[in-house]
């Protein structure tokens, strides 16, 4: 089936292997007019870049963004953009020995029974060069919700048992460590843990956090297409993501209604909250106030220790997973999160403007 | 937007407000020949049926299924089926205070912002009853699938911080106590807690839980179709849901992936699986063994305590809820977390039809 | 599959069949705000109801139209529409004679080799009946289309050789002779050969066309969603239409690139053209002029005369159908092709919002 | 919108505008194991590829197709096939006196309209070639549908007035003469004829007719998706098509029941029709004959005469179209009809595997 398309009305088809000629996207309904060049893609393919950090696979590629089509003249034209990622460092030889047995904690098995055989050169299309596709389109995405005023930060909120609190987040942080976390204190404390489970050929896992500013009450349409379903979706469609929550979330469950309900304040002709505990989220539309969704990240499944599995033939044997593998995923997938996030925000801030008859008389009389 | 609409080859549509004419769903696509009786979708609905005990609303309706289309001796056609559930106790007048305010917690004011007006009728179609149609789909696709071997156990996990650990999990109770709690010792322990709710004027949440059984490898579409992000989908799409977790889900985050890691073994011509910390799913497509989904959903919003809240008119004000309300939800999405899980995989499992061409030539040449 | 759905963002789905509970439709997608009633429904179906002339079936159905949800103190909420037509007059005893042989001309064969049997009465979902729910669903369509002022006239154009010539159409008189022609002497001229075809125990066809007036340039989405090629499947899509056409249609394949261009003129500020052999429409996008389609629709299958044909078990046998049919399908698809028209041009209409970013700044900066 | 999608199931996303850097195709939901190769998909790319012949453009593109994932080790792997086609020839001086004009019969303004600015370089993404994404997506259709026995025959029926009788057409003589027609001697009529229209600074239309056989019983799906519906929409999306018919289509109009009924004749064991007015399809599905299909092609709107026309700022001028340009567009629509045929199909055909509970029980327990 055509699961590499997202979205309705702004919508992405990616494709593309790990170890093939190359990645890409093909992103239609971009409005019109919107300025768009190579770098506001390149930004966020540089963010999930490999070989950038000691905590990141060394594979080395330079992942230089192409836009093929639908941008003349600096401005996107409504048609489709289309975007091209040449792979160039494909090292397959260091995976060879993993064409013939299935891997714990990979999709090799599930592909296989799926498809009746697969591309195993690195994951093919299950690797995490996969997310390179929708990374660009979420450039796209970002850069038109940028114009109206939406806001992201995506980080990293915790590695292992390393959680940062709600009062030590700082989001100028983001950028100065190479775990994309909150603070700068905390991220060395988890570069020291990472150190460790590089020492015990282990990975570890962790959450990332997304918040989102400036979106305008109203996004999102009841009752399947609600908001809060379609970012849940988007998360969990980046692979080893097993858990995702809006607001306080799983938190949520052990709170009392008292306590849980957000109050609505009026200040000065404006609506406030005295809370935000649904995490700008109500009924599936947003509220006008911070969204805030985080994301449980499970550890890289590719470690040095042996493993059990078994072969395509279904005989008991023992792995030693060699190339190049992140210790941790979460840090690189933090700029994949809010690709899925300004995707799935645009597409639903599009849908919205059919909600009222009153608003599309103006439109169409203007 | 359509919004209503769920699914793409099993696909439903939704419809109905809490104090309209009724409620119900067309189901399209599900295969021709499937025995199907009214029976079979009234004992869904009354599994979420309101006034069944002191935990949920005493909101008195049948909620009587009628099949209106679709069925034929006895046997579905393949053309859509509409079911029909009728409301009967309507009783709006308890609702006439909450025309001009917006409740704490509730959709009120984002849905008058969206449309501009709202059905304030028992919160129009942001009630609970809206679950009515979702859950006369999902008893149709749960009748299908069963027909395949795929069998489902749902029930609530926690509520508030009353919380079943997995060794103390009986099937067996589920349908012995009101709250739907695999373990009539911990139901107990929860009825207690939820009459302190009531003395209190509070509400509590709680964790619901699905367990999948029988599903067949490879069900689940790379690479934004995944099983895993579908099931997040219909989970957080039903009101109240604030979190979703496959497996292990955000206790993987703090794990190791030595730990994480399942295993694959081979006995006797068999494969299975050290442990299921992924909860079934491996790259978003199901590996043959048990899944396992959780949702954490929030305290009901309606509380009898007075609350600070404004009027349509931007005005600060109070406000105390009348009328019947659970004093927790849990219980009663049960069925309809269950529905949509079994309508999730319905689809999926269709499409997955197409994967292979060796199954598709032999489909056709017989 | 879900094959009884029909639009992206303003969707129906329709279900029922001809000797079922009933018919109906689920509007989803239309417009909060949009003033709506039952007669606005009513005044549609009773365009297609049978009974009401000697040239169409003599069941007799009341078709009244009864909403079930989605509107609320007179208007659309924005929420699903739910909109139920109840059987009456189900006679199914005239039917059981062709319970076990397949009609000339009908769906009874490939219905029951797709899905392995049929709901034989009366033709079960392949009957003309399934147009009720498609109908109500356009009339809501319509209704929002002409709050934007667009107009449609749909008309039956000719009945087997007796075809209107395009100067002598007068949109008066189609609502003034019992098969809506647009002149009542051609009209006078259908029925004597009609009243041939009846004597002969046989049928007639004929050409339906729809003439849409007041849409505004820019509707269609290039390149698989064009407003021509969008028209075309919905037409189409009506039983017995055999071939669609825009414009000059067929005509233009022997016409040449000098006659059939439409010249663009500039008169006193405002863009005019020429002529419009395109009939409203280039590159799958409207260009403000009049649309104009026109849809050939067979003879009813349905004939009194004896057929060859086989049974179930593959025998041969000889079949004269009793029952009631009308011996021109044209004049009740008159109303069908224009509610189609007005769903597709209501979803390209809405969809068509998304497509130039300094309109989506001024939408949400307002 | 993402109207450059098109398919379900088995579905391609296109892009490329004429003088970009390229164009192409993502086509998702193919299933794994077809055999492909490069030149599956450049035979298809061949057959519209211009500067062939007198009456075809002398642009000059190779028009070579790159295949860049969804392929290993020569079969396809069920994941995304993306195909590039990268332009050479972009000549982009010749159009610069188009871009402050509108051309007659082309899309210019509407584009304009529609997107506030458009790509004026040869047309765009309105260009014939846009038509190079869908025709390599149909190759690769065609390869699948070949595996399961259907085969297509796709043909110039007429150019101007130039129409081959039904009796006169000849398969074997399609690929003998540039333009496509299935009768020698009709092509060299025809070719004389475009001699005449060149002379004249003219151009001609046509009609293009496919036929298709091997189709089992059972393809398409009641409403609104029928298999005749769908393939309307798929011929109508081609640019310049502006008609479409099945079977007898709008001569269907003109005949009486008796006339237009297909019998059904058992003849050992086997189902014939007397007949096969209906072109292969009933109720939206297909009957297991051969389907026919055609669509009208209007004439190629670039021609030498000048035409009237406007400019962007509304003043009335004169136009001359120099550059290269197809005096007819149907020999090389006609492989760009065969495309869309097959990927309506391949789609319609993945589909219809649900439809029996019977047979996707089979399905899953072997």
């Amino acid at each position: 089936m055509s699961g590499s398309t997202y979205g309705t009305i702004f919508r992405i088809s990616t494709w593309g292997e790990s170890h093939g000629r190359g990645l890409g996207v093909v992103i239609d309904g971009c409005p019109a007019g919107l300025p768009l060049s190579t770098d506001d893609i390149q930004r966020f393919l540089d963010r999930r870049r490999p070989g950038q950090s000691r905590y990141a696979t060394r594979r080395s590629e330079a992942d230089q963004a192409e836009i093929l089509s639908g941008v003349f003249e600096g401005y996107t034209t409504g048609t489709p953009i289309s975007v091209l990622v040449q792979n160039q460092d494909q090292r397959s030889r260091d995976y060879g020995n993993i064409k013939e047995c299935y891997r714990p904690g990979h999709a090799d098995y599930t592909f296989d029974t799926k498809y009746g055989f697969r591309d195993y050169r690195g994951g093919g299309r299950s690797s995490g060069r996969e997310t390179i596709g929708r990374t660009a389109g979420g450039a796209v995405a970002c850069k038109f919700l940028e114009s109206l005023g939406i806001q992201f930060h995506t980080y990293t909120r915790s590695i292992g048992d390393i959680y940062i609190p709600e009062s030590d987040i700082c989001f100028d942080h983001i950028l100065q460590n190479s775990l994309y976390m909150p603070n700068n204190h905390y991220a060395q404390k988890a570069m020291d843990f990472l150190e460790d489970c590089i020492k015990n050929k282990d990975s570890a896992g962790g959450i990332l956090e997304c918040v989102i500013d400036g979106i305008p009450a109203g996004i999102g349409e009841p009752v399947f297409e609600k908001l809060d379903a379609s970012l849940a979706k988007a998360f969990m469609s980046i692979g080893a993501v097993k858990g995702v929550e809006i607001g306080d979330g799983f938190a949520a469950a052990s709170s009392t209604g008292s306590q849980n309900n957000d109050s609505l304040i009026s200040r000065e002709g404006q609506i406030q909250k005295g809370s935000n505990h649904a995490g700008g989220i109500l009924g599936g539309i947003s509220d006008g106030s911070r969204i805030t969704i985080r994301a449980a990240v499970k550890p890289t499944p590719s470690i040095a220790q042996e493993q059990h599995t078994i072969t395509k033939s279904l005989e008991n044997t023992s792995l030693v997973i060699a190339g190049r593998h992140d210790p941790v995923i979460v840090p690189r997938a933090v700029v994949v999160a809010e690709a899925m996030a300004a995707l799935t925000i645009a597409d639903l801030l599009l849908i919205n403007m059919s909600s009222r008859l009153d608003r599309i008389i103006d439109f169409y009389n203007n």
